[in-house]
């Protein structure tokens, strides 16, 4: 029997577990899940021979040390921050390990030791990073291979609520960490390259400075800038390209709408609210406007903000209710952005029978024999329920097929490493797609940022 | 002979400097100003023979110790993170000390220090902190005292170029540090009290929120809060106030038009900007725009702001030459608000026969016997010229007084302070006076921010 330690159990977990499980038997595969909290390994297993849950408290060094050192590979579904400890048992004991999360520095460093033992410390393989960078590297090698030079790639994606579920004004559900939702895109400007230039996008600008995307068969999309589009530019191996763009993805207007609580200061995450537990949601929205005796809340924002009667993001505001006078915040010394997130949650949370949904689209501009191309891909993964969703999906998939490809000496380049090899990602996207989650790809005219080329 | 040591000669130091000296032979006292450039002061002080310049560097251990400890009383001009080590000096050879910068936490920490040594340590005794402080609390007191409680309190500064000399669009120059200007307002929303309600302006909002100021004989000025309006309120003695708001001054239309830097995101001191050395002035606002083949850079600015052709506010931009495709920026690795700085510059600073001009206001509402009262005060200082600037009278003279007050003791008190109690405030603001440095009262109707009041 080989031994999978998975050390989590979290929303993410119900995908990677059935993968595993599924053919634990004709892969001679014996799972262990530890957590401190078990509930939701117990119920994904059920009475699964193949498998056992164990409490694990990654802080207590003796039971982590047991645990990885009795496997032959871990997977650490972890928050990133305790991924460290975990790789550095993993390469004292001498296994190889999965992650979904980004590389730290400090991860980073591990590689030479990796290295030298021979092992596979592999991150950044959900979705996004995950899914990303294997579909966009699988089209950019072959682009390059056919000796096209690329000087153009896009890439975006969104974690959103499924069409079917889709009923409010929003058109958005949250379907992952509300707290990054509310906090996207501060921390320093947006700098991307756009043929050739640095542009830069302040965050009071960043919901402003959208783009539509069409998808086949699920119709108009916007997309916003992320802070650092320049990540992997060098990593892809784009040091000469002339745009270089990756984006989150919503449903279109919602960036229009999200700016109002931009602009007002309700997304600040840096100082508390005096008194947040006691005030209202309309006493947090008259917070950031102007005293008045007798002037509603209601038309001191739509005056400092210029919004006229008929304008939607009016009904979205008062489908929030953030007008409610009765309906108390009930956080101690609240951020402004811890606030604004509870609001959104009374609206924003999926009810039992919702389904969540992933969208990704990449453009991927190349010029060969004096001619300029462009491949556009785009992906959406529907979610079944509120266990088996798009998320755990896309996340879980690409992490248990990676951990048994390793196991099985299908990946075998050792070193702390992503998914940008065509050892690695070409075996796993050909799985996944068996799983329905393909890309759809498309020659389309290359239009580059030039409306004069419409 | 008491002897002075004044350590730095700036900017401020002309009336500092005159004043001593003009008392030199009555009051018997003998000035040593010690700097690393000395050229400055020898000009100011000619060939005075109660005083002497020498060359000191605050970093060398023996020659600062010797200049203090030859000393009756230190004069700390330098940059307020090197007065610590000063005062720390002062102590240890029981000198007092006055200095015109904010008190650090560090510095407060010396003050039973200070106490037990008999020792004055006197801060914040320049204009803005200082002859604010004096001028809020003289009034204050004098309506405590005379039952009145304090519902309402409101101060604002500013540093402008004098009508004479105001000759631009901006109807602004830079009387003071530049940087300060071009970073005013960032690092967290701005706090303060209305009627009672605490109320909150995120940084993209602070220029759109002014309200306006009227000075008799000067005309219409507006207002932005400054960054915590709260820091006095205990100091004030204001716990119970209603409002409490403080601001900076600029002259009408200033704000609209600075918020169009705010809004691209060119006041960003926390990233550099790609090859700033070699963009041009317009590539820099270029890089805060979308790209496009054919449209201007103007045209792109217009409709991203939403400017109208015939707003002021793009006249103002025209006048600062922003669009220039020539003019080179020439700063390695700069950020946003080092450019930014730099094309300003160009237009803003003060020309050889130019002079600067202080303007202050403060509101005092009070409740007594059942009604509402109010008190404005207000102050104008006009420069000389380039050396004898209001900023230096207003910033040396208070100094330069207390100083002298302290050596005749007529301020005893001992201990880190501030110019608020009435044997500091009483004798300064008195002696001002007689320097043109005064504040015009009169009585108004109590208004608040109720306009149905009017």
């Amino acid at each position: 029997m080989r031994k999978i330690l998975i050390i989590g159990s979290g929303k993410s977990s119900a995908y990677l577990l059935k993968y595993l499980l599924d053919k634990s038997v004709s892969e001679n595969l014996f799972i262990t899940i530890g957590d401190l909290n078990i509930e939701n390994a117990k119920k994904l297993i059920g009475n699964h021979k193949n498998a056992e849950v164990i409490i694990l408290d990654v802080f207590d060094e003796n039971s982590r040390i047991e645990a990885i050192n009795n496997s032959d590979i871990v997977v650490s579904m972890l928050p990133a921050r305790y991924h460290l400890q975990v790789a550095k048992d993993c390469i004292k004991f001498k296994k190889h390990m999965v992650t979904a999360s980004y590389v730290s520095p400090e991860l980073q460093a591990l590689n030479e030791d990796a290295k030298s033992n021979g092992l596979i410390l592999m991150n950044e393989i959900g979705v996004d990073p995950g899914i990303d960078h294997m579909s966009a590297m699988q089209v950019l090698d072959r682009i390059r291979d056919n000796g096209g030079e690329i000087i153009l790639f896009e890439s975006f994606t969104g974690g959103l609520v499924a069409p079917e579920s889709d009923n409010n004004l929003w058109n958005y559900k949250f379907t992952w960490n509300p707290r990054n939702v509310v906090v996207a895109g501060q921390g320093g400007a947006a700098k991307f390259l756009q043929e050739g230039t640095y542009k830069y996008i302040p965050y009071n600008r960043l919901f402003r400075r959208t783009e539509f995307l069409d998808f086949d068969n699920y119709g108009r999309f916007e997309v916003y800038a992320n802070r650092d589009s320049l990540k992997y530019q060098n990593v892809y191996g784009l040091d000469n390209v002339k745009t270089l763009y990756r984006g989150t993805i919503r449903r279109v207007g919602f960036s229009r709408a999200w700016n109002i609580f931009v602009t007002l200061g309700m997304t600040d995450d840096s100082y508390t609210i005096d008194d947040s537990e006691n005030m209202s949601y309309r006493d947090f929205v008259n917070s950031f406007l102007p005293y008045s005796p007798s002037d509603s809340v209601e038309l001191k924002l739509r005056y400092q903000l210029k919004i006229d009667q008929d304008d939607i993001v009016w009904d979205k505001l008062i489908e929030l209710d953030i007008f409610n006078a009765k309906k108390r915040v009930g956080l101690k010394a609240a951020t402004p952005a811890q606030i604004l997130e509870k609001i959104l949650k009374d609206s924003w949370t999926l009810e039992q029978n919702d389904k969540d949904m992933i969208v990704m689209y990449h453009k991927f501009g190349y010029e060969k024999n004096g001619k300029k191309y462009q491949i556009d891909a785009n992906m959406v993964v529907v979610g079944a329920d509120q266990t088996y969703t798009a998320m755990a999906k896309t996340v879980g998939l690409p992490v248990a097929i990676a951990t048994l490809a390793i196991l099985n000496g299908k990946i075998k380049t050792p070193g702390v490493q992503i998914p940008i090899s065509k050892e690695v990602y070409q075996p796993i996207l050909k799985e996944l797609e068996t799983f329905g989650i393909a890309f759809k790809e498309k020659e389309v005219p290359y239009l580059g940022y030039n409306p004069l080329n419409n």
